[in-house]
């Protein structure tokens, strides 16, 4: 189909079109430009420092639907643990978790997406979910809850999860966490989010790809093999009986950390009630660590486990990684992909072990 | 070799090294640990904002020579266009561009590098250069210069270029260049670099092996086919006789800006006096209307060029991407490598185009 029929389509259809995906002709890698949350050009002008509001004043997030926000797509309450209610709009009080639609959207829902030509190049429609996961306290973020609190959290991603992955245009589901302004956090209030997409992810597919080629080479998991290696190793963090924590032989930053299942698991979503009480802590160890060592360090954290789209996956081995930002990057990292790591993993490892914890 | 070996071997020969590098076992990617310019893990705890030093006064790069630097490994003059000395102290004066080692380097010389294995990763010696290409004026940016003077500094690029490369250990030369502190600068006085690396990095070789499959499928140069569509197009910002310079399809990030020769070319340090004078042209016109459009922001900007190792890289078109930092990478660009793009790079183009020149 051409542009212009593509487009033609969309307006008989009455759909809004909040982005595309656009496929690099070099790499094949799919990018999202994000029509819908779309700036002039001149408002990216350089006007000195951006705000970054910290008081609970003016906080969208402190009662979401105070300010705006569709009512909850999942709410967990501080009374009852575990006891939520969907889609009750009386109900939003009390709450102690909730999710909801972000309202500037990198994806939007629609028809699943059908491949379109423009000259040499390939682009879809931005169709997928883009949610918001909100803690209830303005201050406590992941590295200062109890670990009941930080299972919760996980608990819900799992819950979002399984619930949109059944949507048969949702390929792969990306769960991320900013905290702080240097880590491109643009609200201050504690919050992670998700995005469900109609294709994988550039980074994702290569992962994927590498997994796959080493267990054809060698018959093994790499990242067993890895974390095998590790947890008897000087990079070790932390591990408790199902998680192993450390600082990887060949970081993508400073201070990267990854946490690992020790039994080989493909999916993320499937992990038992037990395994979670246990990656909880295994983060909390993680997160609270650096918090103490880097004082309180702005950080990316995300899961990347295996995509959603039917296919087999076994290969692969979830895991989650925590990036602190301790550095911009700058033309040798764009340029390469390489950033110069200038501590080493094998001392990153031995001062958060040396925090001390409680 | 063990790494045991290795360090044996290294101390006996007397080799400070200065980084390693290290094979990631799932991408087969080479990163960089500068254990040369190591700091203490304690150093990064965040500690309020980073001074940016904007005055003369302190300025490193004002009178290199004074403030520690060797001896320049290239020098042009102000009075002379293209009289240059290399290794003379005494006529370190009047100088317009001069080319010193970084004291602080991500690579450092030594022997060609072997690699060795630690438990299941491979890992070799970080040899290579790291230098600084500084022009005289403190705040005179490649935005706000003559062209005769971007020209010069794209000629001594191509000079450096083509003495490192004949190194036996060097396979690949990164270019580039960082400007303003949310771009990764360090130090505000004008300054390009260059890194001469052992390996071919992650994007780079990327890059290639997309051209290359590119290239067996359709019997044709992917860039000189985007090159071709985009000079009739409303992503089309400036071109020349000998240079295309557009805002891509796909960009990486808002406000990309690329260049390519319209001649199909692998090589960057064999462009031709007559087209250099109009690569500089190209290179002036996209950052004139950057800083103009956006009040100068900050940007990195960097050559993608074929590698220096001996092989056949005729597929291959050799450009320069440019950058800008109108947006903090987060959770989602960190982990899925995806950008999500706020503003078309149809608008801007159109933007870019609509600036006023001179």
């Amino acid at each position: 189909m051409k542009i212009s029929d593509f487009k033609k389509k969309q307006l008989r259809d009455g759909f809004k079109n909040v982005s595309e995906l656009r496929q690099d002709l070099v790499s094949g890698d799919w990018m999202v430009v994000a029509t819908g949350r779309a700036k002039r050009p001149h408002m990216f002008a350089k006007t000195g420092k951006k705000k970054f509001d910290q008081s609970i004043k003016d906080c969208p997030f402190e009662d979401p639907q105070k300010t705006g926000h569709e009512e909850p797509l999942l709410i967990y309450y501080e009374d009852s643990k575990r006891r939520k209610v969907k889609g009750i709009k009386k109900l939003v009080r009390d709450w102690s978790i909730q999710v909801i639609k972000n309202r500037f959207p990198a994806l939007g829902p629609g028809d699943c997406s059908e491949k379109y030509k423009e000259g040499p190049y390939t682009l879809m429609d931005g169709s997928g979910f883009h949610e918001i996961i909100i803690t209830r306290d303005h201050k406590k973020h992941l590295a200062l809850m109890s670990l009941d609190k930080v299972e919760e959290v996980v608990h819900v991603f799992q819950e979002r999860y399984l619930t949109l992955m059944e949507h048969r245009c949702v390929n792969y589901i990306f769960i991320f966490h900013n905290h702080g302004i240097e880590a491109g956090a643009t609200i201050f209030h504690p919050h992670s989010q998700l995005i469900a997409l109609p294709i994988l992810p550039a980074d994702v597919r290569r992962d994927l790809s590498g997994a796959k080629e080493y267990h054809e080479k060698h018959r093994k998991c790499v990242h067993c093999q890895m974390t095998e290696w590790e947890k008897e190793e000087r990079r070790c963090i932390f591990q408790n009986e199902h998680f192993v924590v450390f600082s990887p032989f060949v970081p993508r930053v400073n201070f990267e950390i990854r946490i690992y299942p020790r039994k080989h698991q493909s999916h993320f979503e499937k992990m038992s009630e037990v395994e979670r009480k246990y990656f909880a802590e295994a983060l909390w160890q993680a997160l609270f660590r650096l918090y103490k060592g880097l004082k309180d360090p702005a950080y990316n954290f995300f899961i990347h486990t295996a995509p959603c789209d039917g296919k087999n996956y076994d290969y692969y081995h979830w895991h989650a990684e925590i990036l602190p930002k301790t550095n911009i990057w700058a033309g040798i990292e764009l340029g390469t992909g390489v950033e110069v790591i200038m501590v080493k993993p094998e001392e990153v490892a031995k001062f958060l072990r040396n925090q001390k914890i409680g």
